[in-house]
């Protein structure tokens, strides 16, 4: 039997949202939105789109219209009371009350702020500007939004049957890599890919799957709705905007190379245990390490990012050791660019020597590489980040030049200040 | 929002009924069955379920108790007043009212007669006797619900995306076996699939998909219930068990050696056109047609059912030339053990010398080899057979002796009345 109430309801809809929650976003920016509510309230930035992938022209796959239908439909969301008491009531990361009254009251009452969208010939500018901690929660969905409409322009085209074989075939990819890592034993797991995920719905299914799959090899998902949905952990620490925000606001070069240490040490006030995961490749990782002060030592962890990611576990074993502390007992995360091969590689490098986690992006969430023709499903590198603060540009060094951001003359300034020699550039998939 | 209605309706059913309708049937089945209400309406024969591949051992992997209440649904089954309608009015082989008023008469107040059911050993003895037209009637839905539970026992065990990744698969395989069809001009193919089919709802997919998928080259479906859900051509022509029990009622050498010619005698009296297909095996196409009446000649076709197809349709191509006839006016229906690639191959050697028709039985609609473990989904060998008529044993001899069956004495009398001799044995897979 149809029913009928639900066949009328769905017609009333004037479009197919693609984000319908504030929370359908990674739960570090929820951390790192408190931190930065916190400790940087009057800071204004400007977000930006940056497309690297140029051979996608998004301005002709993706209807204008069509895009700021969406963009309008997020402004129009707001924390819904069971998301609210979810973010209130919720362990994460074994520690309840993570997120503090005045932030969950701020966080209730609010509205994305506007948005800035231009055609400039077969790409789109999409820029947001306003205070940090609100604008900074527009990248995941700006970003699931494009993927996700991008997308739809291919699939708009399938019939019925190609379609499901579509989804058939990617579904048959997941579970052959689940059963992959199945193998490994002690695997530690979990999916970091709302951002560039092919689709909410896949997103959900891809961390169902690994859920069945997996057991308790699956730690989580970065996805806080799919988090509270599917009862699973959030995870997720922080990222570049932290430090590349604070370099920006830095006054001069000896600010500047304090700033990555002065964000830690904000973070290392509100945080503790697992959330304690150094970053350290914004502007180079080895300088970094060098200069750190000993406490950061004692933090649980290293996220590596950017770069050859054994050559930058390395780096993190030795300064572990330079400082006296056991490996053993250190936590190394690896989140760029994963897929099953390089994590199977990793595991077997790097298992016995630390504890070793995964994130798994992308290629969990959007592998639909040579699915359709012309591979116009294949995910493609699109980011959302942080530009301007105050007024100022931002950079970004990495361990890999090709992930490099920010104007010529200031990246020159950073290298300089961070002591960032060579480096081996890396191919940008994802 | 739930259908609450449709959900506690659910529950009231006792059983998941693997049968639901006495049309989920091929429709030569009816067809033959029109035949014998009309020709041999006081024959009595006993059916008799038989298990070519013995290291299946269905009593163990089918639960007594649940085979009984499949069967016993579907003793329940009567012809529905839509189906009775569609039947009555439905256009068949561009002839409308192929099935006469007093045979839907009697349909329409059928029910199928009882079973007889033990288990010997790890197999189960499954009989029915009664009226031929009746009892024939049992074979189709018997082998469904066979072939549905014993996946069933698989099934069960798996999980939630365990079992869509399984589909998944299935589909997959199903659409890149229709991308390799769609690719063969001219192509004309029909699924045959319904005895050995994984599930009903799987060959409805399979059927919808090769619809989407061929568009036109798929010239519809044996199965009368999804011919008549999804508003396509019902396909089939006539079977072996005409031949072998109009044999076994033969009173002597002579009658037995002309049984067969009876057989399309009555046929023909009956159908015309696309419905006139020599089905030549039964007792060795050879000599069937070696001594066939020339008004045989001018039917329009050929099905070659067992041995090695080329063989056989050259073998028929030879005799229409010998009789004058012009194969290229002429249709092969091959429908033996079929998949893509002897599909690619048959069409490639025949498709100009004659018309060439596939029928694609049980590697469209029940390919799960290889899917889980131990191959414990992979299609098997099981038939449903007049194994006598009027008490006296029938016989199949077959192009392939694997597939011959009857008594060895009785197969001796046959070959010698038939003039068989040497067979290249053939493996029989499904």
């Amino acid at each position: 039997m149809v029913d009928i109430a639900t066949r009328v309801w769905n017609h009333k809809w004037k479009i197919d949202p693609i984000v319908r929650s504030l929370i359908d976003t990674d739960f570090y920016k929820l951390l790192m939105c408190q931190s930065i509510f916190r400790n940087k309230p009057d800071t204004t930035v400007t977000f930006s789109l940056i497309n690297r992938s140029k051979h996608v022209p998004l301005a002709k796959l993706i209807d204008e219209g069509e895009l700021r239908e969406q963009l309008d439909h997020i402004r129009s969301l707001s924390l819904s009371r069971g998301e609210s008491t979810w973010l209130r009531g919720n362990t994460f990361y074994g520690k309840r009350q993570m997120f503090r009254s005045d932030f969950m009251e701020w966080f209730e009452g609010l509205r994305l702020p506007p948005y800035y969208l231009e055609r400039k010939g077969d790409q789109y500018e999409l820029t947001f500007e306003g205070k940090w901690h609100e604008v900074m929660l527009w990248e995941i969905p700006a970003l699931a939004v494009l993927m996700e409409l991008r997308g739809r322009s291919v699939l708009n085209t399938m019939g019925k049957f190609e379609l499901q074989v579509l989804y058939a075939r990617a579904m048959t990819r997941v579970w052959e890599k689940i059963e992959v890592l199945r193998d490994i034993p002690n695997l530690s797991i979990a999916d970091f890919g709302t951002r560039r995920r092919h689709s909410y719905l896949w997103q959900d299914w891809c961390v169902q799957a690994m859920h069945e799959g997996l057991g308790a090899a699956f730690t989580g998902t970065s996805n806080c709705r799919i988090a509270m949905m599917r009862e699973l952990e959030a995870i997720g620490t922080n990222a570049h905007e932290l430090p590349m925000v604070y370099a920006a606001l830095a006054e001069d070069d000896a600010a500047l190379s304090q700033a990555p240490y002065d964000v830690l040490q904000d973070w290392h006030d509100e945080h503790e245990g697992n959330l304690r995961i150094i970053l350290p490749d914004t502007f180079g990782s080895k300088g970094f390490l060098k200069h750190a002060p000993d406490w950061l030592a004692g933090w649980t962890g290293v996220r590596i990012d950017s770069g050859d990611p054994a050559t930058g576990a390395n780096i993190a074993i030795d300064w572990w050791k330079e400082r006296g502390e056991d490996p053993s007992t250190k936590r190394i995360i690896f989140s760029d660019g994963l897929d099953v091969d390089k994590i199977t590689e990793l595991h077997a490098e790097f298992a016995g020597k630390v504890n070793v986690s995964f994130g798994w992006g992308t290629l969990l969430t959007n592998d639909f590489r040579g699915l359709v023709p012309n591979d116009a499903l294949a995910p493609f590198s699109l980011v959302c980040k942080a530009v301007s603060a105050n007024g100022r540009p931002t950079v970004k060094l990495s361990d890999n030049p090709n992930k490099a951001m920010g104007p010529a003359d200031e990246i020159e300034r950073y290298k300089r200040v961070f002591g960032v020699g060579d480096q081996v550039a890396e191919e940008v998939l994802v």
